[in-house]
């Protein structure tokens, strides 16, 4: 059983390749939270982007199109114990979707500018969605990456 | 362009069809955030849950495998006013990918307990990622929804 599934848009990032963005933004929230870039919806889908600028954020959904690597564990960043790829946000991973959650700056029809950029240049982006009370999660517990 | 994904497990749920699921889940967090359920992951994929436990909360990607409906615009619950499909959850969008975070209660080998499921039985599992500070986003605004 295999899913397909068509990009809706294309970022644009100040990030050329995957070396480029910053290895501590797994640690450090605050270190590509200032990163501003764009999301370039296609035209067929821009209907789809009504009534979005009401909200600050939104949760891109991307593909790790660069990764050519499926490992069921990963090496995190400045780590030396390798990790269950699922306990990590890893592009290398049986499905190559990324999940980033980026802040609204503005809409110019097709375009969003957003911050919050960890993807890099020409990344495909597959889907959109409000970020919500129901993804805001408190008293979190962060397994390995606390002991870092 | 296509993009393929694979299942990687499998989500048991005590909801068996799109019409179990509370409409309200939308507006009120809270009304889905105790319902528990069972992600079955399949077994070449185990390795990857290495680590997982000392996570409280996880990022559920996964298929809405019932919809064949791909719109631009949705229609939220109790709503008179369609809206953009990307300021919407809809299952009905232009690539058929859910996200839901849960909370992790315990794990036993491929099968990870949880709580806050809004999948029905039988949804393909695309991915799992740690929910780390990086998801946590404060001050939000949230569009059409404050309306209502």
């Amino acid at each position: 059983m295999n899913i397909r599934f068509k990009p809706i848009g294309v970022v644009h990032s100040p990030f050329r390749k995957p070396q480029d963005i910053p290895k501590k933004r797994v640690y450090d929230t605050q270190s590509y939270e200032p990163v501003e870039g764009e999301l370039e919806i296609f035209a067929e889908f821009q209907e789809g982007l009504k009534d979005i600028e009401g909200f600050s954020h939104l949760i891109i959904l991307f593909s790790f199109h660069k990764s050519r690597q499926e490992h069921l564990t990963a090496h995190p960043p400045c780590q030396t114990k390798t990790r269950g790829v699922f306990a990590t946000r890893s592009p290398h991973r049986p499905n190559l979707i990324g999940m980033t959650v980026v802040r609204l700056i503005e809409r110019n029809g097709k375009i969003l500018r957003v911050s919050g950029i960890d993807m890099i240049e020409g990344t495909p982006v597959l889907d959109i969605k409000p970020y919500t009370s129901r993804d805001q999660k408190m008293d979190i517990r962060l397994g390995w990456i606390e002991t870092v």
